[in-house]
């Protein structure tokens, strides 16, 4: 296709999702949960056919001499599609925040004003390989109202159009517009440059990817986005921690899961307990073959470490790798999270009243935490019951985004024949 | 100045609002009263001298042609100079926002979590020829916690200055950085083009003045913006209504003060009571000189009415001028306002609860409203103490912004000593 041609398309799709919201908008718990558990019905049958379309998607991605990492996350094992559709039955289980009305109080007037829990409109998704976010976001999209359009990574093409046939049967059975949940099926990246500047047809933009990917999208967005870039987690060990809780916690926090946003990425240790702290922490994580970086301080301390450069405070390492640096107070902690976190999540193990208190006051993060690991930041563990994201962003919302996220809120006024004096 | 020089001046006052900004976050709720109640002591004492700095800006702005409008909302009496104390002292009583903690809640895994509302960081204003707002503003963002970055319309310059001097005086009183709120002090628009794309320095801009205004910069910003373009505020008579409080809602939702944006611009009326309620309420507003514009079945029940034109349907006369159509049913109401309407407020009359339930339900507007006149649609009315302005957008905040809506929520987890398994 050519630009123009492109062009059209999109605007064309765009039409048709702002029609279809405003259906979804108005659908009630019921038609909505019927979609969804239709769609769950349709994938598990459909399984033998989802794993051929991504055995087909695989064969053309490592011809391609796609990396491992890639290819892992774009396969679709029998497992996975069964994961996909216990997703959408989770959703359907979660209550319906759509017209829930919240602080509804009678004001001097005589007036009763309250607000509304509305849909957001047309939501657009833009991700890589991994074609359980089809699914994943198509559910959480509809459940809360909205009309959503997919851009899923063009190596899972034949996945997601497979998933996608299984979402229109659930809209079709319900009776939903099909335009409700719309793939965009071309690879041509200028389809993603329409989609994130039809201010008109789409109210906001969710990218899933690498930080590559999502720094590209923010910067040529019109569309406001919702997004984290990096997650660069830190946990401060104060004077005033209890240095068993703290072993624990920065153990679960880098090692549990290595590739996860919500990683632990940089140590940050109180001075008055460095010494007793680091050279049983240092141990485990090299027994767990984790590299170790400190600063001069760390580094006394730790044999087998390498001086951490100043590039090393500001990268997520994604990897085995950790950062530590010997701090004089939790006044410089705090400075230095400010100064080289991402605004992701960050922890203090401290027994101290005062320090947990400050801590969480001003550290200016989307997660603080008070002895608990980092890997807790998640829409599951927090009890949204479903996530699309993590979001850093300060505005519309912060941290894990679940189906509020994906929402907004009117106000309502109830009178009988108020006027106002 | 020239391009560079502007450049380079908001650079710095970029950088430091956010510095300050880190201040204004932990400031304790006394410190943030206090700096209010002086700045309103300081501007009761310098009444005299705001208004002779207001004279000048007057005299130049005559001298310029300027129209009555404009040196009406420029004008800043004796009077107009305690309201601004009164403002700034009303914000001082409000509770304070920072560091709330919502829905904290035990988890099956241990820990506790919940939300704690936090500043945004550096909030942008810019606005017309009113001074007031210089006060308005800079006491908002003070109590939640935000710097500001306040940009005043040309001609009211020296007004501007002299209430930012109180300001000042308040912000130095209670041991707050000078440069949380600072007052752009040239009139080159360059300033503006610079303030609305410093996303490192500036994280959400609030436009106050008219459409022109409000539509260049939302074009332009590349910092987030909460805005509303248009009151196109609708009543729906429905055939339920009771029409003598039809009667007085529509009354004092047109005629109680003809410039603000929740005043009523178009009266939709159900066709099974049209003959009955229009001929009245066309009395009525014609006796108020109201120049009414019918679709040709309000026309054919009202004399010396207008045929309104497709244009009208679109318009916001922040005048006295009602445009009417008399409609089938309340579903082509609401299709009405979904295709005419603005998304600021719009109301129903009627005593029937199924309608009530549907308007309310299905119709996207910031404030929706039953039984009650669209005036009410106001941050004081709904009891959030002030307001910086109303918003029709969706994402973060909707209808109308007090303290809340500028600021976020951050997430926080307490544990002792919890890890992920």
């Amino acid at each position: 296709m050519n630009s123009t041609d492109i062009h059209s398309m999109m605007q064309a799709l765009g039409q048709a999702a702002r029609a279809a919201a405003q259906m979804t908008a108005k659908a009630s718990t019921a038609t909505k949960n019927q979609a969804l558990t239709v769609m769950a019905a349709a994938i598990r049958r459909d399984e033998q056919l989802l794993v051929a379309a991504n055995t087909s998607d695989l064969a053309l991605a490592r011809s391609k001499g796609l990396d491992a990492a890639l290819i892992d996350r774009l396969t679709l094992t029998a497992e996975g599609v069964a994961t996909m559709a216990d997703g959408l039955e989770q959703i359907a289980a979660l209550p319906d925040p759509i017209g829930a009305i919240s602080d509804l109080s009678y004001r001097p007037s005589g007036i009763q004003v309250g607000r509304m829990r509305v849909p957001l409109g047309v939501i657009g998704i833009i991700y890589e390989a991994r074609p359980n976010v089809t699914a994943d976001a198509a559910g959480l999209c509809l459940k809360a109202g909205n009309a959503a359009i997919l851009r899923g990574g063009s190596e899972a093409m034949q996945s997601n159009q497979a998933i996608a046939a299984c979402v229109q049967e659930g809209l079709k059975v319900a009776g939903l517009p099909e335009h409700a949940v719309q793939v965009i099926n071309t690879p041509d990246r200028a389809a993603v440059g329409e989609l994130i500047t039809m201010q008109e047809y789409v109210d906001i933009i969710v990218p899933r990817g690498g930080k590559g990917l999502i720094e590209r999208i923010a910067n040529e967005a019109r569309v406001p986005v919702i997004k984290h870039l990096d997650g660069i987690c830190h946990i401060y060990i104060d004077v005033y921690a209890d240095l068993e809780k703290a072993l624990h916690i920065v153990d679960n926090a880098k090692t549990q899961r290595y590739g996860t946003c919500n990683t632990l990425e940089t140590l940050l240790v109180h001075a008055g307990v460095a010494q007793q702290f680091l050279p049983v922490i240092g141990r485990l994580l090299q027994g767990k073959k984790v590299e170790l970086r400190g600063d001069q301080a760390a580094c006394a301390l730790l044999s087998g470490t390498k001086l951490a450069s100043e590039e090393d405070w500001r990268t997520e390492y994604l990897a085995p790798i950790l950062s530590i640096r010997v701090v004089a107070d939790i006044n410089q902690a705090i400075e230095h999270i400010t100064r080289y976190g991402s605004q992701h999540t960050d922890a203090i193990v401290t027994e101290n009243y005062a320090h947990a208190r400050q801590f969480l006051r001003e550290v200016d993060s989307s997660s603080v935490m008070v002895n608990a690991s980092t890997r807790f930041a998640d829409g599951f563990e927090y009890g949204l019951g479903a996530e699309i994201g993590i979001s850093t962003d300060k505005l519309h919302a912060r941290g894990p985004v679940g189906l509020n996220g994906l929402t907004s809120e009117k106000y309502i006024v109830l009178g009988d024949g108020h006027i106002r004096i």
